[in-house]
């Protein structure tokens, strides 16, 4: 892992080129979409076919596919959905947005309506990457909202099955309404609708380049999440941290992808000579290991600051997706953290504590968008609506001004408008 | 005015097919950002030379400027400016989110941290549609969220001076940082910088199609607004509503742009009638009369229900960027209304009393997509950080689930970074 010393002036970043795809793949996507627009449930079908090798002739899954996944699971591994959903559920409802209104002396009500999506799809990849955290993580938010109506889609494998870990995932959350699609056409079928699946307001999940593409051009027609880079981490540690626990937690975003980014961020150069040779011993003995020795090798690095307000500041220019500060008094440093992700406290609060089970979503901002993006939350569920009701006196007082305004910004109707309720007797 | 009689199947829509630009323009928008990009602020100038036809040497607006284009403003308009800060603030402070956390009984401290964003632009569009009242509207949320630098960038006239109203608005709001520069060029100097500008984390500002293809280019460098479409009203309105006022309503939408759309939803077909009378009557004395009649030509629309509830559905089918409510008891029906961006009560909350002055923002999602998106917010220019810190004793109690669970999802070192942590003791 290689090793630096940041004065004031080096720049620090842990930004990646993220493909965009390439014009081949754009023109792929666009045909997809067009083609499940056009032939709904067939194109939909026809694309399984070739892109996941299965024959699926009907879309849903069943209740007794649900069922069926559910069963398979042990009832240790049902138990600890169950306690990853409590906790994430206890999370989540603090962030419910709430109406409010407030009046005004005059008589005037001004406030925020709050309003539930209708509805809201969420896409699980297949394969190695079907995590049942990614359905709790999409979900939950999404129920924790009040949206009536959520879809889960996922590509089935050559059996034309889902991953059962999914399937309980989704049984455990209530969900009813699941379809057996993904890559491309998931993304058409649920912005677009098809003859049997209604389409939805909005989009949220993970997925691989033609899934990204898919959601960028379905963008405005419904909304999407944000289009997530590979992981990160940062650790920001002092000479109190145990270099042992910093490696292993560096190397479990290691092991996520071979463009995921592990870096420590010390003003101790005896840990951070100990946390390269402990990354090195521990890198060995893990089964993913090619994996993360390319992540390691090409993203991985160790900033060595001179003082820990220098590595504080290193941290804010990396805007990291995962923060752990593990410093004799972490919460002190709080305040001074002005871009991440989700920031892990103290050293108990290893990352995967997060990933899975603590509470907070795991769906963060990578690729330094920390700096104005947010994790998802119960609130990208949620819409606003302003409301605006004048009083009568509100407005007589007022009325000339508004006019005044409209034919200042040269909008003569917008003045009319106010003008054709100014009544004789006021 | 159209007028059409709807039943419970009558598929009623806003929706216009928004111009995604040309091959060409985009291209253009490209070479401008890459232009920009490579040389800085002289390729501004250039552009600016070019499109603009304006020598501007140095790009900042000065303080002399500022002071000059304050000066020109008579005292009743700054007056009406002040009033329309004083409600546009007194509405988005209630916006303003705060951190929270919560304690488990284990030790487990959980909660969201909430930062305003370093900085945001603001994008003025010039000519006639430079207006005071999206200076308001745009740096209004980002001064409350307590965003710290916020810049403002609108492109020169011939004479390479800025509009003196949005000049005036700017410095009644304390704004420091001005540049003389729009279109393309202007977006591509906020998202990447330029030798004398620094870049900033958002954009924020309606423009022409440039300035939106550039805004979609560069977002994921920075974050950005909506994309805008054109505006938009709908009335629900029943018999007890004056038909010269709807009439006066939908026509202030109308001069807004050829391609706004204006719909009248009511259970009455007198009223109907009345307000397709008072249309035409009206157009006829308006200073913008061409643009307002093509608007209510092609997209204007009166939509006749056998009963308010199927009139509410019809609007909430629309999903409205602007919905007044005009019925015999307004606040009844606010419950029913699901998609709105703002929602106008009673015959004295005018739309455009909403525009310039009441308070919540104008900045409104438009084109049916009031389904998932809201009105420009003070916590668009806030983002959130999730905290977790966890207790030695939430994690011996819970560490083996935790590791179990990313070992179900086939992350080793995920399970080792948990282990490494148990304690003997434990």
């Amino acid at each position: 892992m290689k090793m630096t010393s940041i004065s004031g002036k080096t720049a620090v970043s842990l930004k990646r080129t993220i493909g965009s795809g390439t014009e081949e793949q754009r023109k792929t996507v666009s045909t997809i979409i067009e083609e499940v627009k056009k032939n709904g449930n067939a194109a939909v079908s026809a694309f399984t076919k070739r892109f996941d090798g299965a024959d699926v002739a009907d879309l849903r899954v069943t209740e007794q596919e649900m069922k069926e996944a559910y069963g398979m699971m042990k009832q240790s591994e049902i138990d600890i959905l169950k306690s990853a959903i409590c906790n994430i559920k206890e999370y989540h409802k603090r962030q419910l947005a709430s109406s409010w209104f407030y009046h005004r002396k005059d008589g005037t009500m001004l406030g925020q309506k709050i309003t539930p999506l209708d509805s809201a799809g969420v896409y699980v990849p297949g394969g190695t990457a079907a995590y049942p955290s990614s359905v709790l993580m999409n979900v939950i938010p999404a129920l924790a909202a009040g949206v009536e109506r959520i879809v889960l889609v996922s590509p089935p494998g050559k059996d034309g099955k889902l991953s059962p870990g999914v399937l309980a995932a989704a049984a455990e959350l209530g969900i009813k309404e699941m379809y057996k699609m993904g890559g491309a056409q998931a993304i058409a079928a649920l912005a677009y609708g098809t003859e049997t699946i209604a389409p939805v307001d909005k989009i949220t999940g993970p997925g691989n380049i033609y899934v990204a593409l898919a959601k960028r051009e379905v963008f405005g027609q419904v909304d999407i999440d944000m289009i997530a880079g590979p992981s990160e981490i940062a650790v920001l540690a002092d000479q109190t941290a145990d270099p042992r626990e910093i490696a292993a937690d560096l190397l479990s975003q290691a092991e996520h992808d071979t463009m995921a980014s592990s870096v420590l961020v010390t003003d101790s150069r005896p840990l951070a000579e100990a946390v390269q040779k402990e990354v090195d011993q521990q890198l060995e003995r893990l089964p993913r290991k090619e994996i993360a020795r390319q992540s390691i090798e090409n993203y991985g690095r160790i900033y060595v600051a001179e003082t820990l307000d220098e590595a504080v500041s290193a941290v804010n220019e990396l805007a990291p997706e995962h923060l752990e500060i593990l410093t004799v008094q972490p919460e002190a440093l709080l305040g001074k953290i002005r871009h991440a992700g989700a920031i892990f406290l103290g050293p108990y609060s290893s990352e995967p504590v997060g990933d899975y089970f603590a509470g907070p979503n795991h769906v963060l901002p990578t690729n330094g968008t920390a700096r104005f993006s947010s994790p998802l939350n119960v609130t990208d569920f949620q819409k606003r609506s302003s409301i605006i009701s004048y009083s009568r006196e509100a407005f007589s007082e007022n009325a000339e001004k508004i006019a005044a305004f409209a034919r200042l910004e040269g909008l003569e109707a917008h003045a009319r408008a106010i003008e054709s309720r100014i009544r004789e007797e006021d």
